[in-house]
């Protein structure tokens, strides 16, 4: 197993305003040869490191930030005289993106040396590109394919027939079941459970019999899936993750979910079996979303928001009750049990 | 470790509609010599495919449906001619519950050689049965037992004195801690930990002190824990979850839980410490249970429902608030609090 | 590695009602020299066990124990004298922490024999302390120091240049992801995954651009992360647990949170991006907490609350609705979207 060092080669050399001002089709205001070498918050920025400024009211921080490039919207209007004597702009159209295209420059998660670790179990019947790396721990089992320059971390389990996709990447101890299907430059964060069985049963006789899943879980390219989520595996039909999707830690995503792609998905979400969410929805946080629904294109659900019914309009969709101090909120309880009981007139 | 195929024996061979009939005590309608390879959803079953039809809203699909064979209640009316003509029909008394049935026979999940990998770690003092299989990568630690056709999968975690039953299934990646006991055809699925430690503390001069956790985790037979979900061993007595009970993902059993024989937990669930969960009850997604209560056998919680106090009789309990359009919710909101503030008369 | 045994030496020997008085400095009323070899619940207890009482309403449960030795509040008034001829009585100040310290001396969780198990990974370049545990299967990665008396469980996963201070326990199959910093007298549960990658993109026509995160976790002295929870890593700064928190199961704790000493947070929670929440609160199980606002010290937050916004003032806070019958609830719901739509008068 290789140690990668905690900053990458391109963190050593440092990048320039002006390579800056090129790489994301900006301007430079102040000297375009002033090398930034990390990436920082405005608030402990200094005069090697590279800061972003989202817009008007982000743009507070900066004059307490000794940084020594930042990058700015282009349409920002000009910045103090204090601010711009000390550091160069770098004018782009969106800066929060171009210091999300650096970090990925600034970052050690693609060097690793290739290879299988001698404490990795790879089936005979598997086959590893000689780009790609397997640690120590790892197991990846029969018929399954790990593309190039894919990564399967210490200790994640690759079942049988899986199929992971180039430049993909399984942190430590997630596990992925037989016949998943994951494309291109997916993330799977440590824990995850791709392809588990279904909650599915049959009722006889007031217990439960298990139904079999054999369904699979298909995620397309460019997904992040979150710590210790959860995508099981679809009943007869596949459960489904679009492109672009982003799902935090603690997701639950039930047999033959379909998500469309590019929706985010904040953390500990539950979504019911065979629901249908559309693409560039933004999910909150401890949402749950019942099952044999659907959910129309660019909708926003709230925190902790119920969704019981489809929703075919794009908007913003809530139920979360935002928190009272206890005694007034027992005295709202009391009087909406009141309400329920008398109705209003 | 042995490379599963995707599909049974029983799948090769395929399944007739007269042996159906004779297996769930049923009545062909057709061609009883009909063979079915595949259980397939309605919507793109083909001729060598077994369908179901579990009600009569669900038989409107099967108009569209090529399925050869369809299991059908016993007691639905005829079905269309045009139909009829292409398609064996197989009343049965639970057509779902045949179907439950018949995806074991094909499934998969039971074809493993037995043994213990070369890349497990099997204590010398732990008793593997001859039948059972272990993994690479998987522990057993001292003074455990794995009883005959037992299963653990790659990477699952086995500690000290535990006891695993005839039959039972511990996916990859599971967790079962010290003297957890789980019962026969019992299936643990990835990333579920048994045993963990309760939360538990005393109170000390605005610090906490730990309550080291002296009790075990009972399961019962037939149990299903879902992935990642968390059982807590009890304080000094034990968590015991009924036979036959049926946990989804993602689910939080704290320390010294009873959960009723049959009981089945949808995904995203917390159950506090000490509470007593009927036999026969179905728990929503999402919902909270506080400790120290009782619920009565068959109950029905909502989803997203907090339960504070006891639930002495059977029925369905509910607090979830269904989404709204935002601005509408606001406005609800806003009346609440107003509601709160003046009472109502 | 090591086979540790159910029971520790402790309880082998067993401690006296004369010893347990001046651990604790309490008072022994009744036979001074009565041993307890166990810890047991009062419903339960025999000769041999030693149980506590809290409190008055806990005290009447005594009259119906049998056991041997009992820990009561200094300040609660005399027993039955039935009880007090069976039992003999140590008062102290606050009995259920002398219980807690008590059952780390009856828990085997140190008994573990030093040393790196020959199953276990251990980089060249990382540093195991000689009185420290390293278990089959796991893995520790370059960089990495592992302290006096450490324990890391089986199948844990330590990544790069991660800090594990002096007896720490990392339980097995939980993962440590690099650069993270561990205090001393720490407890990982399994599953508990520190250091992932915190769900943060920048959104560009669409899309979402990962944004790789370079800070990491910092979790203070005698802190308890529970099973299956996630902490995730900083993006620029440090995501912070400080000194004795507690954190139950399945609870997420985003990027750039930072939580005080002595906090509490129950199962199943959520906690969004940079939120910073105070010394000595306690959150209930299945709260929900917004990104980037502040709680004050000593705040209680209620089972299932949604908190959306700062809370400046110690105290408890609520949003969580406690069940009704379902067709109560649903009236109520009614009632409460016709006063959303008229408003009150």
């Amino acid at each position: 197993m290789t140690s990668s060092p905690r900053c990458s080669a391109a963190a050593e050399r440092g990048v320039s305003a002006q390579e800056l001002a090129q790489q994301f089709d900006g301007e430079v205001i102040g000297a375009p040869e002033r090398r930034g070498y990390r990436l920082a918050p405005l608030h402990r920025a200094g005069d090697g490191d590279i800061v972003f400024v989202a817009n008007e009211r982000h743009r507070a921080q900066l004059v307490h930030s000794a940084a020594g490039i930042v990058l700015l919207p282009a349409d920002l209007g000009p910045i103090e005289d204090r601010v711009a004597d000390r550091c160069t702009q770098v004018r782009v159209a969106n800066p929060h993106a171009a210091f999300a295209v650096l970090s990925a420059r600034f970052s050690n998660r693609r060097h690793f040396a290739p290879g299988i670790d001698a404490g990795a179990w790879v089936h005979p019947q598997a086959v590893v590109d000689p780009s790609a790396c397997v640690c120590a721990g790892a197991r990846v089992g029969a018929g399954s394919q790990i593309a190039a320059e894919a990564y399967v971390g210490a200790g994640a389990l690759v079942a049988e027939r899986v199929r992971i996709g180039a430049g993909s990447y399984l942190s430590p101890g997630c596990v992925v079941l037989q016949d998943v299907v994951i494309g291109a430059a997916v993330l799977i964060q440590p824990g995850a459970v791709l392809g588990a069985d279904g909650f599915g049963f049959a009722a006889d006789a007031g217990e439960w019999i298990k139904v079999e899943h054999f369904g699979s879980v298909i995620v397309g390219d460019r997904v992040e899936i979150g710590a210790n989520t959860t995508v099981d595996r679809g009943a007869l039909d596949d459960t489904v993750i679009g492109e672009g999707v982003k799902i935090d830690n603690l997701v639950h995503v039930a047999h033959n979910v379909v998500i469309g792609a590019h929706t985010a998905i904040a953390g500990c979400v539950g979504i019911a079996g065979s629901a249908r969410i559309g693409r560039h929805c933004a999910i909150g946080g401890g949402a749950g979303i019942l099952g044999h629904l659907e959910i129309a294109d660019h909708v926003t659900i709230h925190a902790m928001t119920l969704v019981t019914h489809s929703i075919t309009q794009p908007g913003h969709y809530a139920s979360g009750v935002p928190q009272q101090e206890a005694r007034a909120w027992n005295r709202t309880l009391a009087a909406l049990r009141r309400l329920g009981r008398r109705g209003i007139q």
